[in-house]
């Protein structure tokens, strides 16, 4: 530990050299907010935070960290949920500083940005150019796109534009002994070798330090239709999806399913929610379809499909937000169930993804395992529906202490996990693994892809320094993975 | 050798005692067809052609030759156009026996099939069960799966539906030490640890052999209007290819571009090729709207943007395939494009990508470039020019000697990736490396970017037996890449 310490007190005072005084904190109230997960989940510790402001100096801060052998844990947003941006030791490389949009090429329909720029100010660029860049997701006002790519984030739009990486044409990369990849290309087509772009992508800060992107824009929506439906049931929800992609085609752009409790509790909770339909029905669908032509007769095209579904007994009830207030209503009443779940007490939670053939069959059995195991609980399985990708909560039963509910939180994951990889499914659908499903990633993942997963870490990483422990463990000096979901709320 | 020898005779005693006699071929004319690059440019040799019939077969047939340490050539169709099928010794794995559709998930949108299916048995199959596989190229008819996943292939669909990469969900691979990797997830979603899929994927059999694959269905479309348009100049062909993109979104599934030339050795070699336009123009450009809509008004739109880009000079006349026959006698002026420019000569090719925004710049650049270069050579630049894809031909001077003409092929081709490099593009767009570009990436490719993908392979083929000397260069026994293109026609 000596040396150690030793070894980062030089350490700090190189980087310090380098960058000044400002750009290497230590200060014990500095870097509080870089220790602590977003949730409260986990509380790490650090040396220092590390701040450059570009893509240089994160070279320099790599390398130095390279030859001292002391890790880095990079750092956008700090909004993921699995934890894999906590510190356990070594430096917080903070990529918020690269926060520049290098360019927009309207004609290549590109966006060329770096790592430090948050979700939402690349939006908004791309909007003021006229063009969309869709990615979409509730921490966009905070979340940084270096995050975005480290955990190939998901989000509301996925269904029609793909995951970030199915939106990323280029990427640079400092690599874990301090060289940079320059592979900043605009191309729709490239096939000179090994794709190393999706590498880097998704692998959670752990092969290398992404500094950079090109990232494509669509054009702008500029017709749009929401409805709020009612279905007697997940299977009809996904007959129903079943025709509108194929009677909507791209023009599907979400179609985002909520159960009878979610919407019940989103309307105890959330100030100014107006029950959308009358009564009360098993199953919600929350419906969009967009254009880029302004005269696309969307409402008619709804209209027709969900008229033609109510007629063959897949839908109870219908509205469609007939104005954007409405529109904006009705997505509100989605986008609140997040939120308002922690109202009801302790929540255990899944991100999970299956077939869409099998999302329906999911819902309805790993809901009755769940009932069946712990009379009384509330099962809130919603999200993107059209994805296959349930976000499978469990809202504790009324009158159960929150502790003695949160204490079933690892039986809980298996009993879920289990009906998920039976039906070939993923227990991690859009939030990555990091610390938190690290190890009972092993109990899932074809063992053969994750020796490939460990053989990758090794080679690009041989000294372990990038995201130590994070989606998989290498070596001793791994922390473990969440040990107890206490901190949940 | 001898020992060699021994242990290539000892292999195939081993092969044919498990998979038989009738799966592994020796004899000197049943390779044959094995041994020779489509368009005759290489002619390599094999101890044997072994021919499996499912996974298995394939696995035991990879760890076999890698304990003899006997280097393995994956093949499907064996139509590539860089020579990664042609084997240098050892054994050709032929994947053609491995040809099942396991299943076709329409809820799920996906077909799961085997890495020795037909391109167009694949095709069918979707159509049969009503939908649309949209990898669409001119060897669709014998190339397979298998192929078009080794070595990312694009054609005329990728504008709207991506190329195969973005086709494709999950993948079953043998490893190079013999283990299988069980990929074979239809998930839309799954961000559980690193993307092993997308490494395989564009590999050219030098990082694993693809078995089978899971890739995404498509509703079909309902609706199709095509229409040839004239343009002044490539510039013109960009605007309005903008202009498309942004008013017809993703109705807009070609855009394909050829020039004057192009269009002049069509009409004179291809019997029953009518000129679709009164006179010559320089540019002309190749347009498809369609939609899974019955009732998309798709002939309207096209109408009305041509109608405005006609106004505004960016179009000089158009005609629209009023009937279907009439829009596949269209496709088929830009279809006969590749074999026609054979007739004219020799001819020097070129595969490259630059951004969308610069696709017209360097049609015109590199055009001068050839042109000040050897007065008389005939630039044929067709192509995916919605994708910045160019095939950036050269067809001989009308009375030059076609061996002295193929004799600048080495020349003309840095002259021209010259080009492309400096606009920041790819000098393989939709072929890939193989052999005959293997040396010039060299030149071209970011070194790191280089370094990562020899370590790459020394990771995962670490013996060196999958298609050595293919796509990166390692160790001593990897034949030169393309020496000369005298065969080339």
């Amino acid at each position: 530990m000596a040396t150690q310490s030793a070894a980062g007190a030089a350490l700090i005072e190189t980087l310090t050299a380098r960058l000044g005084a400002t750009s290497v904190l230590t200060e014990a109230g500095a870097i509080e907010p870089y220790l602590v997960e977003t949730r409260g989940l986990y509380r790490g510790s650090a040396l220092a935070v590390v701040r450059p402001r570009d893509r240089e100096e994160v070279a320099f801060v790599v390398s130095e960290c390279a030859r001292a052998g002391i890790p880095i844990v990079p750092q956008g947003g700090n909004t993921g949920l699995v934890g894999g941006g906590v510190p356990f030791g070594g430096v917080v490389l903070s990529l918020a500083r690269l926060d520049r949009v290098r360019e927009i090429d309207g004609s290549n329909a590109t966006i060329t940005v770096e790592a430090g720029c948050i979700l939402r100010s690349v939006q908004d660029a791309a909007d003021a150019a006229g063009y969309l860049f869709p990615l979409s997701l509730a921490s966009e006002g905070s979340c940084r796109i270096g995050g975005n790519l480290a955990t190939n984030a998901g989000g509301t739009a996925v269904l029609r534009y793909g995951n970030m990486r199915e939106l990323t044409l280029g990427l640079e990369v400092v690599l874990a002994d301090g060289r940079v990849w320059n592979g900043l290309k605009g191309l729709r087509k490239d096939n000179t070798g090994y794709d190393l772009r999706d590498l880097f992508i998704g692998s959670e800060g752990t092969l290398g330090v992404i500094t950079a992107a090109v990232l494509k824009l669509f054009p702008k929506p500029q017709a749009r239709v929401t409805a709020f439906v009612a279905t007697a049931s997940p299977h009809q929800a996904l007959r129903l999806f079943e025709r509108l992609r194929e009677g909507a085609g791209d023009q599907l752009t979400a179609f985002e399913y909520m159960p009878d409790f979610g919407l019940e509790i989103v309307l105890k909770h959330k100030p100014g929610a107006v029950r959308p339909l009358t009564g009360r029905h098993a199953s919600y669908a929350l419906i969009e379809l967009s254009s880029p032509q302004k005269d696309a007769d969307l409402q008619g095209r709804l209209e027709t499909i969900l008229g033609a579904a109510m007629e063959d007994g897949l839908v109870d009830d219908a509205v469609l937000g007939a104005s954007e207030a409405q529109s904006l209503a009705l997505w509100s009443l989605r986008e609140s169930l997040s939120e308002v779940q922690r109202l009801e007490g302790g929540s255990i939670k899944h991100d999970v993804a299956v077939p869409v053939s099998r999302v329906a069959e999911f819902i309805e059995v790993a809901t009755k395992a769940c009932e069946a195991d712990m009379p009384g609980v509330r099962v809130c399985a919603f999200g993107h529906f059209g994805d296959g990708n349930i976000h499978f909560n469990l809202s504790q039963p009324v009158h159960m202490d929150k502790q003695a509910f949160l204490a079933e939180w690892g039986r809980f994951n298996h009993m879920v996990h289990d009906i998920v990889h039976a039906m070939n499914g993923s227990i991690s659908a859009e939030h990555g693994i990091g610390l938190i499903k690290r190890d009972e990633l092993s109990l899932y993942k074809d063992p053969v892809a994750l020796d490939l997963m460990r053989t990758l870490k090794q080679t690009l990483d041989p000294h372990n320094i990038l995201n130590p422990g994070k989606v998989v463990a290498i070596g001793d000096h791994s922390p473990a993975s969440f040990p107890a979901p206490s901190g949940q709320s």
